[in-house]
Formats: C-alpha cells, structure tokens, sequence
C-alpha cells in the first residue's frame, strides 16, 4: 500500500489464473486450453500480416471481424462487440451495464472473475447456490437485482444448462441484464445467440481461447441487442481505442473460415471426454457429468488437493480450488491422447 | 441511452481516434505511425510463434519482456508494468492512481484521451494552458490535485520540454503521481526514466507503436517505482489477466534486440522531418519546432480544415483539431521520402 495509490486499490483482491508454468515437459491439464493447435488457415493468415503493415494500428472497430462473427451467428454486425479475450468482454459488461447500486447475482460455484469485478468497480455481489449436483437452478435466479451473470456450461462444474431453461431466466428477468459467458459452450451445449432478437436485455460472450484454440491470441466477444452494444463501445471507446491488434484480427476471421478444422477439432476433444471419464470412473472418481473441455471429479477415499500434489510430482498439472463445496474436487483440462494417456497411467499409484 | 446502461455511460465522451481508412492507395499522415515498417526480427519472431503454441494463453505476466524492458531502460523488472498499447496503460494510470477526489492537472494544448479517462472514472479534469508558442511552463503546475500528466514531447504540438524541467515538475510535487507520456520521447526529447529511482512519484509511459513501428501489435508500458507499478498490477489482475497476446509478447522482445535497425529507422524521420519542415515553411507555412515523428503547422493565409480537405481530395490525409488554440493548425505525420514528396507536391496548389 503506498499514499499515492487511488482508496479503493488497497481492498482488491485481483483474479489469479491458472499457472502458466514455463517448463516445456509438463502435461499440462490446468487451464483449459484445447490440446490441438489452431486451424492452419489461421497460422497461415498471421503470418501473412507479420509484415510492415505492423507499422499501421489495425481498425479500431475491428469491422471485418465483427461482419464475419454476425454472419457466423446470423446477427447483425451492430449487436457484436469485440474484446481482448472475453475477461476484456466482461469487464467492460460489469462497468457499463451492472452499475445500478444492486446486487449482482451469479452462481456460488462459477467462475472466479465474477468476485474480482464486481470488486474492482464496487458492486455487491451475491452468490446463488448451485443444487447439490451443481445444476443452475432458474427459479433461484429472482428479485431486485442489478443484473445476472452465468456460464453455460458453467465452470468449473462442466454442467450445461438447457436453453429453454436459460430463456426462463432471461425472460423472468426483463428488467435487467442477463449474461450467458458461453466460453465452453461449443464442447456441448447450446447457445443463447438465437436468442437476442427476441430479449433486449441478454447479452452472449464468447471467447477463441477455448474451441478456436487460440488462448494465445486474446479473442472475444459478445452479442445482443445494439442497444447494450452501444454502452460496450462507449466504455471501450473510453478506455482503449485499439484492444485487439491486426495479427489477432486477421487470425479470428481466419478461424470463422474453417468449420471442417474446428468440428473434427471439437469432436475430438468430446471423444476425449468421454474416454477420460471412463477412466476416471474406473479408478473409483465420481464425474459431473461435463459439455465443456473439462471435467470436474472427486475421489471418495483422497484430498483433492493431495491428488493434485501426487500428480504435480509426476510432472502432470490440474486445477485444485481451495473454495467451499469444491475443495475435494480436481479441475482436469481434457489434452490430447498422449496427455490423458498420462494422466489415466498415473492416477493408479496415486488413488 | 437505454435503461440498462449503467447511469455514467449516457454522460462519457468517448475519444476519437484518428481516421484508419480501408482505402490502400491514401497518403496516410494523419495517426503518426512511422513510415518504415518494424524491424526484420519482429516480423521473424511473430512467424515463428505463429503456430501451434498459439492454443496456449501467453504468459499473464509478460515476464520476457519485463526483463528486456529492465535492462535497456537499466530498472529492476518490478518496476515495469505492460499494457495493450499505452493507452491501456494510462486508462489504469487514471483508475488506480489518480482517483483522489481532486483534480488532475494536463495541458490544454495535449493528447486528447486525458480528459476521456478523466470522464469514465469520474475525475476531474483541468486544462493548464500551454505558452503561446506551446511550450508548458512548470510553474504552472502546482498546487492541490490529485495528479499530473503530459506528453513530452507533447502532442500534437511536438514540442519537448527539458528533462531539467521535467524534473522540476516532478520534485515540486511530491505528494502526487507525475506521469510523462514519453509516446514520442524517442525522435527527439530525453526521457525521465533516469529518475524513477530518485522520484517515488514519477511514472513514465512509453509505447512500442511509433519509434518501434509497431502501432499494430499494441505494446505500452509504464516504469515507476515498484509501489506505483503494484497499483496497476493490481488493476490489471482485476480487470484482464492476459492483455497481451504470444505474438505481441515475442514481437516486442525482439523489437529491443535490433538496436541497429532502431536507429537507423528513427534517424530517417528526424532527416525527413527537417525536409518537410524546410518545405512547409518554403511555403509560408509556421511550423512548430518538433522533437516527434510529426510537425504542427498553420499557414496564415489560409484555414487548416480548407487546406485538410483540400488534401483530402487529392488522397493525403492529415489530423486537423477543431478545437480552441489550434483549429487552424494541422497536425502532419512525418511519412516516408515518397509520401512527404507527395505532401510537399500537392501543397503548392493548395496555399
């Protein structure tokens, strides 16, 4: 703490992501990144404006990109906002539309960003409980609130939520805004996009990092009525007029324009899922039952953390949170064959 | 406006970056991006990461280019902090080190994003009116407030203002934050890193986008004590834990391992930025003394938004202001040797 720091800077508690370890030879299965590399198509595009246009600062509204998205998603350009990764995404949704001096509501057991925003613009946050299998319950979604806030598939949980189950909320919650952060929603469930036309007050993110394999470049976006676009970009047009550089631009237009590559990418890692989860089950792990890149599980006879110990010392890294109703559970990121075959290989001298 | 904007985004200004046209063959003077494209081993550098490492997120930290940035500016890497472009920086300059409930002092004649950041974190804004010949007079910046700010050189003046007095700015106020926004520092001014060490108060800000040529990979960063960059760690990790991308990471690493081609390419703009001075004022023109990679200039026969359109017509563009004290100056980026010829070519039909 230091005199000249503005009051508030003092009681943030900053988001800590999942480590980024610089050893090469780690399998590394703790932040959800995809286990193949991005579409061809993609690397070939990056690589094609790596020239002396560098010296130019891209278009600031990032056009052709927001044009491919509303295509992609059957939308209009007007109704999608870009974003330095969807954490930008968020960030800018909690200051320009869940600034009402009321509570935000989100689920217990989510993602651990929502805390951190609400902190650093001062808004109260208050944490629904998830049901004992970690299932969103719409009817807990009521009230005098500022505004709602859920994944879908929520994590770290894996656990999707039917759209019809979505729209309940959305629908009983006219008088605010509704977020639905579809970071996994392309590992199994279904979007809320087809939604927007008919509820003024829900707003869909979605981000590259995951299904697109592109955490490295720093994609994301979100879409809804222009209305809540508009307050996006005037936050964003106060804050930072160029958020995402050419070499990110070009790279997600690239990524729109290969379905092929990003289905069979996507298959495989569904593929995957399910043999990690047999595996898991055999070993004697309980699974929630997962539509993301993820899943989480639980052995009923060892500490989560003390798996997570075990597996580290065999160079294999998976997420443990230290946080009620979770703590014996363990985060496990579905990688490639080679990495799960790792994982399923060690977890029997452990458990 | 919409009811489900927070209550602030109806009264925000955002700041309007000068024009990014999609036409190719423009004489493009008018957002000073340096006429020669980045270094050779960026471009090698940014082709080599461009691949399947990209599904990974980068590094949260930027620790590579910390350290690089530490050793050619002889700090400890604790005292750098990275941004998305420096205006990312500034943006959590103003959130996390300037919101004391007074208010901030800046130039009148300045970069026009101060009073925007100003506008979103509700700040108050006060404009300290430059000299007539647009020089800041030290003296003036005194007194109660919360923190100050310039450009030195400034813009869109160019005029810099002696480390010797920069110093005093800083040593007059210790009790506030003092940022230099150092964006053009390299074609002709000195910068004030050398006294972080003696001012826990100065912060520095610097960008890769113009003397590096790299406006495109959106690379800023701030160096300070480490106490102040605490502060915008702080902000930065509860607002987005990635904000630079793999490829800008390595890209700006290798910008600061070619030296060479740095001087050399900035040698050219301080070389061409004397010619189109000489030219400008062959022509009538009065030209502000520069030490950045652009000349603000007026002619006093004719008005600046007559002779911008007129360019206009004839596809060189230039930034006019219309705003008080300088709306009949323009502000001209020094281009390449082709582009300046066209410029000084097209005039003389003009005034």
């Amino acid at each position: 703490m230091s005199r000249f720091w503005s009051p508030r800077i003092k009681d943030l508690t900053p988001y800590v992501p999942g480590e980024q370890p610089k050893l090469r030879d780690l399998v590394k299965l703790n932040t959800n990144e995809h286990p193949l590399g991005p579409s061809p198509r993609v690397l070939e595009a990056i690589r094609a404006e790596a020239g002396d246009s560098l010296r130019l600062y891209p278009d600031p509204n990032g056009d052709a990109l927001k044009s491919k998205l509303a295509d992609y998603h059957g939308v209009s350009p007007k109704q999608v906002f870009l974003g330095n990764g969807s954490d930008e995404v968020l960030a800018h949704i909690f200051f320009g539309l869940f600034q009402h001096g009321k509570p935000i509501l989100f689920p217990d057991i989510t993602y651990s960003f929502y805390p951190v925003y609400c902190g650093i613009y001062n808004i109260e946050a208050r944490a629904i409980p998830v049901a004992g299998d970690f299932s969103i319950r719409p009817e807990d979604y009521r009230g005098d609130c500022g505004g709602i806030i859920f994944p879908n598939p929520n994590a770290p949980s894996g656990k999707a939520l039917a759209l019809s189950e979505v729209e309940r909320i959305v629908g009983s919650n006219p008088d605010v805004v509704v977020v639905i952060d579809e970071a996994y929603v392309d590992f199994g469930a279904e979007t809320a996009i087809g939604l927007v036309d008919r509820y003024p007050n829900l707003l869909v993110t979605q981000t590259l990092s995951k299904s697109r394999s592109l955490a490295g470049l720093r994609v994301g976006f979100a879409v809804g009525h222009a209305d809540l676009i508009e307050a996006l970009e005037r936050v964003k047009n106060s804050f930072n007029s160029y958020p995402l550089d050419r070499l990110a631009l070009v790279g997600a237009v690239a990524a729109y324009e290969d379905e092929a590559y990003f289905r069979q990418a996507t298959e495989y890692v569904v593929r995957e899922r399910q043999r990690v989860t047999d595996g898991l089950e055999q070993l004697g792990f309980e699974v929630v039952p997962s539509a993301a890149n993820f899943v989480l599980a639980r052995h009923p006879d060892h500490a989560g953390a003390d798996i997570a110990a075990a597996l580290r010392e065999r160079s294999i890294i998976v997420r443990h949170f230290n946080k009620p109703r979770i703590e014996n559970h363990l985060r496990i990121t579905i990688g490639s064959e080679t990495q799960n075959d790792a994982l399923l290989g060690a977890l029997p001298d452990i458990v």
